[in-house]
């Protein structure tokens, strides 16, 4: 089994791209973990849901019939860190061959990928960027698997 | 008025502390902020209690008596970006001189410090580390300015 962030965007601030790399490093040493970022460079225009409509077929087109997709969305459910490593370790149990999480962009997801999507995930009830939501996606995906395997990082 | 965060422990990573200094200038924009770092490096104790306790006395040291002290605290109140807003708002319409932050170490707030407190807020029902916390505290406090001006920064 492999774990895969789609982002939808570069990551524009040097730091941040910093932090996550630093906690991707870390969760590779329990599965093999990996980032693919879409460039939304060229997608220009005014009407948000025309963006979310072209960036949701980039996704779509990153994602294969057998992944099971995750979005990070404000209305999906919310863990503490203890349910989302159980969430976690019940989802390495099944045999997906990809977990595939997704970071939308600064507008959200297309109809389409909620419609493909396996499950939503919600970090926070607050809006946070796009850009710092990679950074808690990456710490709390590490902190489930110290959790997981009982190593002293998480505090109760 | 002024807002400050004081934070237990240096910030230890760089890049953390990169992304905070400009989320800190950006709020510094709408009013005087300020940040106190606590140095914990000398408290070195096996017992967790032991560690709450002496960094309380240290966060309680900095506390004058007018000062409005709102912990960070898994146990807090949880808002959304709009209701967090509208929480900052108010607290800037009654006359307090200084509203406090507070991000505690890695064990958490001792009961003096909890018994001092006037008001506990939640970020996220997931437990980050109280260096990834301070990025959290940053954007959301920044996004409330933008949106109590109604500044084009948060999307709904």
């Amino acid at each position: 089994m492999k774990i895969t962030l789609i982002v939808v965007g570069k990551t524009t601030l040097a730091e941040v791209k910093s932090v996550c790399e630093e906690y991707h490093k870390r969760i590779n040493r329990y599965l093999k973990f990996e980032e693919t970022v879409i460039d939304n460079s060229s997608i220009r225009f005014n009407d948000a849901d025309k963006v979310k409509e072209r960036e949701g077929e980039l996704i779509l087109k990153r994602i294969s019939a057998t992944d099971f997709l995750i979005l990070l969305d404000e209305k999906g459910k919310e863990f503490n860190s203890e349910q989302y490593a159980a969430y976690v370790e019940n989802l390495m149990l099944q045999s997906h061959k990809n977990i595939c999480f997704v970071i939308g962009g600064a507008y959200g997801f297309s109809k389409e990928v909620y419609a493909r999507a396996n499950a939503k995930l919600c970090l926070s009830r607050m809006t946070f960027s796009h850009q710092i939501i990679r950074i808690l996606f990456a710490e709390q995906l590490y902190r489930a698997f110290t959790i997981i395997r009982k190593e002293p990082y998480h505090h109760q």
